[in-house]
């Protein structure tokens, strides 16, 4: 499988992985998290090379997950800035800084915390069911084939 | 920067990206949580060479995120299991499946759905705040240094 592929995939991980699964990728959008605009400042918080970052950059705004705003007429200047589908992105992200905090920071602990506003409190986000409420854990999942499966055998994992 | 100093930079995202930051690596836990655990079948579900696939489990295992479990004594043959630190990247899986779903399906609707056992519905699992129970939107969000960052400047996004 190639990897332009991808994104035909019938699954929505290949999809996904298609657009933001590669590391440069993962790290420009954790800086636009973080409220990176700029090239220059992706640039310069990054280490990556210009023409590295371009091309990442490039295939974000094509995919609609950043987009191009004018912040200076003369010359023509533009900056980077979340779509709604980029904003889409932060329970990714947050699971990303969860996973990592718990299991990859070293004995001083989390680099940079979450915070909470509205409750102001540090925190990192847990998975929920939007019909019941409850905390998700992984054992309480299961997946069965739904509408955009043309082929419904084998995928029920229990 | 190179990839082998990604794990030592003072970044969760950068540590995670480290570990699961790769193309082929996210589709091995795809099928590692709909229950694939042979060689073999990974082989056969991700259309993956053998050496590429034996390299990206072997990474999994030396990071602790799947374990060898014997299978069968003669000849020895061993299965690839999710450990408690991979089962805990299931937030990251399923807000990489409810983005795809969201943004990247096609009109036919998306491939799989996952269902919350307890209540019995077809769900998307949404990020929320442990301390009040609140849905997390990214725009309520904001980050402060944390107790492991050395330079305490400069990361304050609002």
């Amino acid at each position: 499988m190639r990897w332009n592929e991808l994104a035909e995939q019938e699954c929505s991980i290949a999809r996904t992985v298609a657009v933001v699964g590669d590391r440069w990728t993962l790290l420009v959008l954790r800086e636009a998290f973080l409220g990176t605009r700029r090239f220059g400042d992706f640039l310069e918080q990054l280490g990556i090379s210009r023409p590295l970052l371009k091309e990442r950059l490039d295939k974000l705004v094509e995919n609609e997950v950043l987009r191009r705003v004018p912040y200076e007429e003369r010359p023509l200047r533009h900056e980077y800035r979340l779509t709604e589908k980029g904003l889409d992105l932060y329970p990714l992200i947050a699971a990303m800084i969860s996973w990592g905090d718990r299991w990859m920071a070293g004995p001083e602990g989390p680099p940079l915390e979450l915070v909470h506003r509205p409750c102001n409190q540090a925190i990192h986000p847990v998975p929920c069911c939007p019909e019941c409420g409850e905390p998700i854990d992984a054992r309480q999942m299961k997946v069965r084939p739904g509408p955009g499966r043309s082929q419904p055998s084998g995928v029920e994992a229990d």
